[in-house]
């Protein structure tokens, strides 16, 4: 059987480190065949958060840092050659938070980002100026990077105070950082959310391309806010190209991060033919055509099957950038004509 | 001769790195007489920037880190074990200016500043908060640092461009930090001074104090912005305290810093006379009851002496903290009743 090409235009909604080590493998797929496929990432910014009077972007500096080689290869998030001198001395002052891992290196992002804010930029103009420093060079004109919006939206969670006991809502950082996900989380609210305007170039992005690609990203904090987005979740759905998603759950657990404390807040059972099926099907008014499962999921498939979604158990695991492409490509065959 | 004691009150107007060295003397003295003397220090805030969106303030930090022991005594600025990845990255992502000197401990100082400053916060309030980490654990309640005012004032040279040989006016940093001084300067002129208010404290530290000490800080874009806000340099004349000051100039030239270059644009002899009769003596509109000149000055005695200034040839080199401690003592046998 010959390997499916990737297609002209993909467009990926990606979170942070997941994502980004999926796009990894899209772009050493297409390396590997020699196309020009010009790839669009669409990322969640529902994690922002200011911090010390800086708009930090988690997830949009992950996929930067990391396809732009400035990215600690350990750590999966902040910059390689990373200090943390600024940060003692903002705890030495005893100003809040303390528990951000803000870098020295990062922090020139923030600012860069910050001052342009201040003087009336767009995110997505801001992320687009940032990523002439990290991807032109690499990759071209090849990658684009966008905001999902240009409005603020900040993912909060309603935990259970470790301290007093009391239901609260912390950012969402607060809740992964802070608290390493180990508290109990009873609902997942993206403030902003409902006002937010898909950001230029988004909307476009999915309705002219000819594959949109789900990462294994967590489905809660960080795909469902980009779907969340008004406008975005009916673009994804009426796109003329196929839609297929990638399992971050495997073996009945995430692979990282926390998406099965927060998948629990959701409803949806801790598997991988339960995420599936909660994004669901485009022909019953969900998102997917195809869904990939790890091996070990094999049981999945029959599920997805009857609720309409073409689904394949192939090995998920992202241990290097070829075995991440043998996975987009597993994608591709699944979908793609 | 039984040496006089630092009395009760004790104002000093300071630059940085000359004035928070003097002060090291002012301390060493009130430790070595085991007084209780409070000394208040008004520092210029004509040098303070607004540099990739942070507040800087180098003479009050230069002050605070000096006296709380977080300076980089090699340097003279700025802090003790700084590293420099922040401003690496800026340079990277090609935002000027790259020629400011913002260490990664530095920045922390800058972000709290900047964010109590966005929060409504005047300086003052934003200095006092600060020296709470700086000061003092140190001090206590013995040392007061204030801005001269809460209101933005900035020093701008006006210089013949090296590239295109036009005038135009710099901001003193880059005058002083990208041009070494060493481009021709014209014109010294501190925006906002002439709206400017005195900080909360400063009239009263000058009104209400037994001894007012000028250190050996660049007259011109240190001691001057200070005196030129409206009301301070009434409140030096009018004080019931002795008012004494210490010459920056030593054998005809500064001893650190540009004093030279910028006593020309003024108009002012570069001499510790020059310097001296510049201040003038305050029976002649002048702000000086007493200057002290290096010995090897000892011929600017007899004009000072003409001019009604009270004055003396003493070593001024401020080589460790006692020598500094008999140059400010002195400067009290000059005054003190």
């Amino acid at each position: 059987m010959s390997l499916k090409q990737l297609p002209r235009r993909v467009t990926v909604l990606s979170g942070g480190v997941g994502g980004a080590r999926f796009l990894q493998g899209v772009l050493r797929l297409r390396e590997r065949s020699g196309s020009a496929t010009e790839v669009t990432v669409v990322a969640n910014t529902g994690d922002d958060i200011w911090i010390h009077g800086l708009k930090v972007c988690p997830d949009l500096d992950t996929v930067m840092y990391t396809l732009g080689d400035g990215i600690d290869p350990e750590r999966g998030w902040g910059r390689t050659g990373e200090t943390w001198h600024a940060k003692e001395e903002l705890a030495a002052y005893g100003v809040e938070p303390t528990w951000f891992g803000l870098g020295d290196r990062d922090i020139a992002t923030h600012l860069v980002r910050t001052q342009m804010l201040d003087a009336g930029y767009p995110l997505s103009a801001v992320t687009e100026a940032l990523c002439r420093r990290w991807l032109s060079p690499v990759l071209g004109d090849g990658l684009r990077l966008l905001p999902m919006t240009d409005d603020r939206t900040e993912t909060h969670i309603v935990i259970t105070d470790p301290d007093g006991g009391e239901r609260r809502a912390v950012h969402f950082q607060e809740y992964w950082i802070r608290h390493r996900a180990e508290v109990p989380a009873h609902e997942v609210v993206v403030i902003g959310l409902p006002d937010a305007k898909p950001a230029p170039g988004v909307l476009e992005a999915l309705l002219e391309t000819d594959l949109v690609l789900l990462p294994p990203s967590n489905p809660v904090v960080s795909i469902a806010p980009i779907l969340d987005v008004p406008g975005i979740r009916d673009a994804v759905r009426t796109t003329s190209a196929p839609v297929v998603g990638v399992s971050g759950i495997v073996g009945g657990d995430h692979v990282r991060g926390m998406a099965r404390q927060l998948l629990g807040v959701r409803g949806v059972e801790v598997s991988a033919a339960g995420v599936g099926l909660h994004y669901g099907a485009r022909k019953a008014d969900g998102v997917l055509d195809g869904w990939l499962v790890d091996t070990v999921d094999a049981d999945a498939l029959d599920p997805l099957h009857s609720a309409g979604i073409a689904a394949a158990a192939v090995p998920l695991m992202m241990t290097d950038h070829d075995a991440t492409a043998d996975m987009v490509q597993a994608a591709l065959e699944l979908v793609l004509p």
